[in-house]
């Protein structure tokens, strides 16, 4: 399931608790668009915020939806103890995969989150992708790390934040951590703006935000990109552009949030207290750009 | 509640659960060494790994073994919703403040850090203290929003991590934070290595984790340093450095586990799986460390 386009969807909630009737369509537009696999409660997905019985919940609805393409789920939490409980709902409820961030709250060693690993992986009968996001996680891989890790059994994938700006710095980082990694295990870009860089240099799929809510415009840039059609592949990232600049400067959930309620996907921000959606005079950028972009959306049937 | 020494017990625990018998006895010893208040469930107490039913259970305990003595409790959470119930369970439990800090997955801006505490602060009817320790939290307070939210309804202490190395830098932060907050607002030192130094700049409470586990050391240098009696204090302080190095080696929370277990306060670490104990190495010298400093508690009748 390690390939192409996997798009993450937001999960539609508010205080009061999930809106089901609005998550199942996010997951249908997806497989309609024929995305190669759905990563649900990612960060995008609000994972972090949700309760162990949400969490199950969610992932059965989406396999439900999904209707045979693979679902990924997350199984983080602060505690081991609760990440394997997570990992048997997950395995229970129909997950293909599972992705696995080390959050922390007290910072953690490299040797506490080589065992971390160790003991989730022998708890598993799907494949495992890393997630390395130190901007959520604060925890900071090494690539010897990451290497030691992909060792173990059942990793299947590293989930990677980005890559450096330029082409060259970019194939550098991958081609540095393909070395240490077995050949087995799939190297995959996250952090939207730099996903094109990340697929040029040797990534082989895309764990996107923005695919989890226009996921024409992101198959047809992974597709592009993988091929090496330069050209293209430019054209729609210059029109992607200004939605990356709003992603850096404000965080891909909140302006996916936004995205999703401006197309009429979800009708309450799916931010729980204390994030706050985005102000009027952002949402008002954001619709300008919206503008160009959805319109890319729509023409690529 | 503000003053003198707040001592910060671990709560004793492993992966089935908390040790009710080991624990009991930490406050009881807290409060026969006379310190000015408890303060359970902080990061030392491991409230961040553990349920909302826990957190109760470990509060009703120390409050009732407290006789009397001011305990305080940490109500963070990622979610405001679960802070909320924190809050409520925090005060039928008969806290008598509680400390609150904004932990984050996804980065909070300064504005939803301060919403956060008008929402938390508008449903309170103990004081709180505001637990800056952006280590764990990964958020980092302005002086500025400190000063916005010190002037919030029930806010009483400020619970800064530490100050900067020197008596003239530590001084010009303490007065800098002390310029823009009403002064019936407390300001509190964390961080045991600087606590010393804070108390000598002007904090009127000492956060202690060492102070969990010594009381009659951690109350002797308090007193000292408040009474301005520098000679003693850098007696003790200077007997105390080789603990602070193992502090910031290896955090203070493992490092306090470690001398619970050497002490024979507690059987099992009081780390939740992924966090593992020092190494036998790192216990050794723990243990050299430890001859000279529990000779200093012992004496200190």
């Amino acid at each position: 399931m390690f390939q192409g386009l996997s798009a993450f969807p937001l999960t539609p909630l508010d205080e009061t608790g999930i809106n089901e009737k609005e998550f199942i369509p996010l997951i249908e537009r997806l497989v309609s668009a024929g995305v190669d696999s759905v990563g649900v409660l990612g960060s995008t997905g609000n994972y972090a915020y949700l309760t162990r019985t949400q969490r199950e919940r969610v992932l059965q609805l989406a396999v439900q939806a999904a209707g045979g393409v693979p679902v990924m789920t997350s199984i983080s939490a602060l505690r081991t103890l609760d990440v394997l409980h997570l990992a048997e709902d997950a395995q229970k409820a129909g997950a293909s995969a599972v992705l696995f961030a080390p959050v922390s709250y007290q910072p953690l060693t490299d040797e506490e989150v080589y065992h971390l690993y160790e003991q989730v992986t022998s708890n598993l009968s799907v494949p495992l992708c890393v997630y390395d996001n130190p901007n959520t996680t604060h925890f900071r891989f090494s690539d010897e790390l990451h290497g030691r890790i992909a060792n173990l059994p059942n990793v299947a994938a590293i989930k990677i934040p980005g890559v450096p700006a330029g082409a060259e710095a970019a194939g550098l980082r991958i081609r540095n951590l393909r070395g240490l990694v077995p050949s087995r295990v799939a190297l995959g870009i996250s952090g939207d703006p730099s996903a094109a860089a990340g697929i040029k240099a040797g990534c082989e799929v895309w764990f996107s935000v923005l695919g989890g809510l226009l996921p024409k415009t992101c198959l047809k840039l992974t597709r592009l990109a993988q091929a090496g059609r330069e050209e293209e592949e430019g054209q729609i990232s210059s029109l992607l552009e200004p939605l990356w600049a709003l992603f850096r400067q404000y965080g891909s959930l909140r302006v996916a949030s936004a995205i999703a309620q401006q197309l009429g996907f979800i009708s309450e921000p799916a931010l729980p207290l204390p994030l706050l959606p985005l102000n009027s005079s952002v949402n008002e950028q954001l619709t300008a750009v919206l503008r160009e972009v959805a319109g890319l959306e729509s023409l690529q049937n």
